[in-house]
């Protein structure tokens, strides 16, 4: 029988949701395994809009995440406070700013941050039914919420980062761009993703392991 | 040395811009071959902002094109305005209405569109110099403007899409979404893409090949 895998996205663009590239590998990936795909977004404001070619706070602008990660979607997408865990074998979570900015307030509150509660909810009732997540770039910042102290999860190798992920209690491994970090007992998997990428094959790389490696676990 | 390949976008969604991912999925394979990418977009007002999780109008919202295509290339995007020929060795066109309501107006005028300037002259100048252009998905509707009479393309195999683009002085060919349609005479490569493809791996098949025979023409 077909996996069936949430993946769970926070927007369109990696300054203010999900890193596109990261979560089109993810759902390319998911595809060719034979998985069923359901994407996920929760229905909230995002923090803010920014102007992808220059960088800066596109001022007055307000974006919805779920109706913005409809377009990464091609508008096959659900409330994220509708994912019931009972229907999937896995769940993912490219990255981007948005899990910092949106899914988070990683990007604000560094070690003190506070995730939303849909997710909370739905990634605790995967753990507790013993099934597997990925998580990559800065999404496993939310290791120590997610998944409470001792978990083992990578953003890569920036050490201020790390520092920061430690102090929520998860435990940082240093990971390369084409390795996966795998914590068995927790059923977790984590890959820096664009933490390290220089170009969109680097990503693949370490993106098509996790996936990989998540749908091994289910 | 590495082949130079310049990517026109129309912005970032399949509804009102780019079809994000036709247009991850040419990156990707050009990364993998070793081409050196730049993204280009024209900047202008896109036609309307398409809420992709209902299908329908935004209304008073506006989004430039620019701007949004920039999320796709992660900020790394120029002004089509500034694309020179010399500097390219191929250029390819992912799809999505993006290539139909803002690069051109075929989404509203059909066989009687017209193509932005700044796309045909770059488009022209790359065919001046006997260099291969790819088209996938809708974007193929601007053959007849972009080569003249005579050049063959597909939309896949929608006969009043088909006929749409014979008025326009192309010739189509019905086209599977795992093949491409090669006119060697022009230097031309299209594909249906999501024209025709009902999940992403079935996109990737058609576009990886698109991608490889373009570049096998530099």
């Amino acid at each position: 029988m077909a996996k069936r895998v949430a993946v769970v996205l926070s927007g369109c663009g990696v300054y203010d949701g999900s890193e596109i590239y990261e979560a089109v590998i993810t759902l390319l990936r998911l595809d060719q395994a034979g998985a069923v795909v359901q994407c996920f977004a929760p229905d909230m404001q995002q923090l803010h809009v920014i102007n992808h070619a220059t960088g800066e706070v596109m001022e007055g602008e307000e974006r919805n995440v779920l109706i913005e990660a409809a377009r990464l979607a091609r508008g096959n997408i659900q409330n994220l406070s509708d994912a019931d865990a009972a229907e999937f074998d896995a769940v993912i979570l490219p990255g981007g700013f948005g899990a910092a900015k949106n899914l988070s307030d990683f990007a604000v509150n560094g070690p003190d941050l506070t995730v939303i509660p849909s997710l909370v909810a739905f990634v605790q009732a995967m753990r507790e039914a013993n099934k597997p997540v990925g998580l990559m770039c800065i999404a496993p910042a939310m290791t120590g919420v997610l998944f409470g102290d001792g978990a083992t999860c990578t953003i890569g190798n920036d050490s201020g980062v790390a520092r920061a992920v430690e102090a929520t209690g998860a435990i940082h491994k240093n990971c390369g761009v084409d390795e996966v970090c795998i914590d068995e007992a927790n059923k977790l998997v984590t890959t820096p993703a664009y933490m390290l990428a220089e170009n969109i094959g680097e990503a693949a790389i370490g993106i098509n392991k996790l996936v990989d490696a998540v749908l091994a676990m289910t």
